[in-house]
């Protein structure tokens, strides 16, 4: 009954907000201050408001459920499970049997704190509570730094041990009561210290807890790249507009709209102080006014085009590069990549370019070859150019994936141009004519790590002495990086694959530590004189030293590229000159297997190799620290040939 | 025939020189400058001379050799194949060649180089040569970290391919020509470069060459913990003596016998001038005439005793601690421990004294109880003491593993003395009379790591009530140590195991970094109000700070303890107050997963906790960085109750 009530109230605030009631609610979940669970969940209301519920898991302490009041399902998916602040209370204790000195005494008190901890994590278990609220460490006292060391042993051990997920609560800026503020962070390095000792393990996350207390961007920013689950905003924090209703000061604000654009889940937080202040009624009031306010702010979020929403549900993602030589792709993968339309449109005005420089030679056939031609994006490219240039052209479309043959011999290019459909390794194809122009997309996220320089080195016998490869040059870039959640998914599999291979990643959470420099670069055509039968032409190496800015941990280094297709016209996915619009690539990322603290400065050397059939890349940092080589002799991840 | 000759000339320099020519050889090998292998060979004579030869495997160089020159076992027992100095030949190159700023140039060469490396490489894989002498870094020019960098690389690869054992040569103090010579010591920072970009992998190791350079102490010591494999001595770093003998001046010498200690291989190398200034006869003659200096070296080694030579053969070796409380002991095992004269010595004296301050009560029959009594070297000690102090006493030898206690059964005890053996767990015992004294053995390399303090918890139940426990008290000690032999052994492992075990080692080249500190501390028998039914009052937290020696890398903690028997009576491993010529005990090993670089200070966390059956260590490191908690759970080891 009560429900029902609660549903007609909600209804009308929701009208009243200023959010678009049709679009998907942003997810926000509320603690539980009262006594009876079940008339607490009636603020949720099923799917239309709060996503979720913290409910304190004490058994012992003084608000004590049954594991009856749900059903099972409801746990899991709608509770979160808080532990008690025990900390609080051993601090407390310590501190009146004045037995700080006391080693037995210390002790003792100390694993009985774990008895706590391990009693509320087992019930948790045992009611099928998935998601976990840690209690916040302590910041103050002569013992914090032992207390929160013993208190990451224990978060370190269950998260070994129990399937669960545990967000510890960290405030903003800590509250060190009467001490002494030192220019430390306490709250942020408590975190890392508590991180670091779990191994970084993925399955332990923040919920981070607004302040009213001034921050700086900086500060903001070493939170972003920081595995932050929940933004935790306590009820005083907002403040109140001429019709009484809530709203956060613009600095507020914008700390919260940074993190929602990751997804962060946002926590209304109603104190025990709130509790004592105002009446039941008036809480939940306040709650969903609240709750409306923050669904409002999801407006004022950069609006994302459909690929950027697409690239959205990929970020951090570690996925594989392709190996598009020797697998042969799958429809589906050539269907994704051909929406590309800036991409596409760059290699048409390149071929278009090149044939009006080509011009000149009146009444000529131009031949354009497509190697590795696909499902035929480029080719029709090349009828466009063909057109637009009024040239006459000989098209040919060359492709080694039979399936990919079948769908180029049968389809009708627009402009009705005939084009030369040949099913062959381009590395090997005998041709009937010489191309002009050979046209191909065979960059991955760090332009040659799909073995394009091997692919069009052997293509080269298909062009005319003056004949140009489209694009004719493309140079990668790396820029080290500092990203604990990634780390954290690569360190999480503990193999040394894991560390050894590059991954290709939508990236977020991250920063840049630096600016990108050039690693690699390759030319095409190359002087016949300079291939070699052994290819070790097209091994590289270099070192390459940044200054990074400071107070970040290095994880790894982020690879782009720029690809020079004819004239000016260029791809690139280097952030500094990112082609708008393009979505084939997302960068690459080369992971450290022990990240660098803190260094002002690092060199690194990346290494371009082979044997007769594989290429791979080694990389390491030799200054300030010297790290093993990764991937040596291609262990771990090699591209073949 | 020529061989025959030598064979009678060397026996003469042999019977003439200074060493013990019955002792067993020193091992020490021998360059070979000349182009014919067998004449070299001849300079070995069997196994009385030359242990090894080292042989240059280049094929395309100036010495061509054929692998049919020696047999196949021959290769492999006494030949270390030299890589030609191909980085030397490079930089001269891309000096000529003015090339350095050119890229795709540089990189050219620099492949070009591996191709000779690999070839020298493969050449002694088909030949089944396993030991290999690789060339000296650069140290001067332009490009000298990317050479070297480079280089490692190519180790790093022919070492995870290829099964054999890489010694690199490094000079004591590198040549820097006409270069500045800063701070840093190149020599040594390349060979750290070098190891760490090779992962520490065990079979990379040095051979380090002395030069006449002065060089500090420290220095030297910073070489200890290094794995250097050969000492490598040149023919002119000799001086002569007035009847023209070779020797070694007093600061190289002691360099000599430092690495000596440690059974350095040691290398004469005859150098490119050598062999031009003097004929071949003079050559060989020389070299032997140090060789026999050498060897006369060894009577200056510090003595050992027969304990010490066993312990030696032990050095470095990592072995799991003892579970004699989860398994049963093996005859052989108690026969090594109950060699330990010292030990027992120690023993007696407490059980003595203690009955010595007991006497007052007249006429007493004293019950004293074995707990854990093995074979029975404690009980003949509660005999001697007895007799020794004048006293009556009943002793009963207590021991849970059958097939001891058939040996205690079946033992004639000196003193004839009835011994009451029962067969039994301490902790389960409900005996007909209560001890006055229980005595046992129950200490492992860290104290309380082999259960001492759950068993005596258990057996206190023997005692009556004024009743004492011989040990009453024990510590363990930790202190931080630099070993980069120990680590690399470790990290080779390369699992999270490996790492999160406690290992009982002979430690040698490693160093203390700081002075031991005092961690867990245990007395018995402690107030029965104390003893928890969970246990958890065993159960140990403590976080210590270490100021560091600086230069030097820490790997871990090594673990010592000292036991107080009765009154002044102890034991003790730790190297500040060590029970001399006791030997059961070798030091304990901590391991750190990410060794700390030179750091100035170190705030360590150890725990020893459990869960109702095990019990288990947990530690890490949490400034000025932070590790993972080692082992957390137990996951990794663990100790059976």
């Amino acid at each position: 009954m009560e429900i029902e009530n609660n549903n007609e109230r909600d209804d009308e605030f929701y009208s009243n907000s200023n959010y678009h009631s049709n679009q998907e609610l942003y997810p926000i979940g509320i603690n539980s201050p009262f006594e009876n669970l079940s008339e607490e969940l009636s603020l949720k209301v099923g799917d239309r408001k709060f996503l979720f519920i913290c409910s304190p898991l004490a058994i012992n302490g003084p608000i004590s459920r049954s594991g009856l009041l749900l059903k099972t399902t409801k746990w899991v998916s709608q509770v979160t499970g808080e532990i008690s602040p025990f900390l609080d209370k051993f601090q407390r204790e310590t501190k009146e049997k004045n037995i700080e000195k006391n080693q037995e005494i210390f002790d003792n008190l100390l694993f009985e704190q774990e008895i706590i901890f391990q009693n509320e994590m087992n019930w948790a278990k045992y009611l099928g509570i998935y998601y976990i609220l840690l209690p916040t460490p302590i910041f103050v006292g002569d013992e914090w730094r032992v207390i929160n060391m013993n208190y990451a042993r224990m978060i370190s051990n269950s998260i070994t041990k129990i399937n669960c997920d545990c967000s510890i609560q960290i405030p903003l800026v800590e509250n060190l009561g009467n001490e002494t503020k030192t220019d430390e962070n306490r709250a942020y390095s408590t975190w890392c210290l508590i991180r670091d000792a779990c191994n970084s393990n993925p399955h332990l996350s923040v919920a981070l807890e607004l302040t009213g207390s001034r921050v700086s961007e900086s500060f903001i920013e070493k939170w972003m790249i920081e595995p932050v689950k929940y933004l935790v905003l306590p009820f005083g924090i907002f403040s109140k507009n001429k019709k009484s209703k809530p709203f956060l000061k613009k600095e507020l604000e914008e700390i919260v709209l940074k993190f929602m654009v990751h997804n962060t889940h946002l926590i209304i937080k109603i104190g025990n102080n709130d509790v004592r202040n105002l009446d039941k009624k008036l809480i939940e009031e306040e709650a969903l006014n609240r709750f409306h306010y923050l669904q409002y702010l999801t407006t004022k979020l950069p609006t994302l085009s459909r690929d950027e929403k697409i690239d959205l549900e990929y970020s951090n993602d570690l996925q594989l590069p392709l190996q598009p030589l020797m697998d042969n792709l799958e429809s589906e993968i050539y269907e994704v990549f051909e929406e590309d339309t800036t991409k596409y449109s760059q290699y048409e005005e390149a071929i278009y370019q090149a044939l009006l420089d080509f011009k000149s030679q009146v009444d000529k056939v131009f031949v354009i070859m497509v190697v590795g031609a696909g499902r035929g994006p480029l080719v029709q490219n090349a009828i466009n150019a063909s057109q637009r240039a009024s040239c006459k052209t000989s098209i040919y479309a060359i492709e080694k994936n039979p399936q990919a043959v079948i769908t180029l011999q049968n389809r009708k290019w627009k402009g009705e141009q005939s084009v030369k459909v040949i099913h062959t390794d381009m590395r090997k194809w005998n041709p009937p004519e010489k191309a002009d122009i050979i046209v191909s997309e065979l960059l991955g996220s760090f332009g040659d790590n799909e073995l394009s320089p091997e692919c069009l080195d052997g293509a080269q016998n298909l062009l005319t002495e003056n004949g140009i490869s489209i694009p004719c040059k493309y140079t990668s870039y790396l820029v080290p990086i500092s990203s604990t959640t990634l780390w954290s998914q690569i360190n999480n599999k503990s193999t040394t694959k894991s560390f050894e291979t590059p991954y290709v990643v939508k990236l977020s959470r991250y920063i840049e530590l630096s600016t990108p420099q050039e690693c690699f670069e390759f030319i095409h055509p190359i002087p016949k004189s300079k291939i070699r039968e052994d290819n070790k032409h097209n091994w590289k190496y270099k070192s390459l030293t940044f200054d990074l800015k400071p107070g970040f941990d290095l994880h790894g280094f982020a690879g782009y590229f720029k690809a020079f297709l004819y004239g000016n016209v260029t791809l690139s996915t280097n952030p500094s000159d990112k082609t708008i619009g393009m979505f084939s690539w997302f960068p690459i990322f080369f992971p450290l297997k022990t990240p660098i603290k803190n260094s002002s400065f690092i060199s690194t050397d990346f290494w371009r190799v082979g044997s007769s059939n594989r290429i791979w890349y080694e990389w390491t940092v030799s200054s300030p620290v010297s790290l093993p080589i990764h991937n040596p002799n291609g262990r771990s991840t090699w591209i073949g040939l």
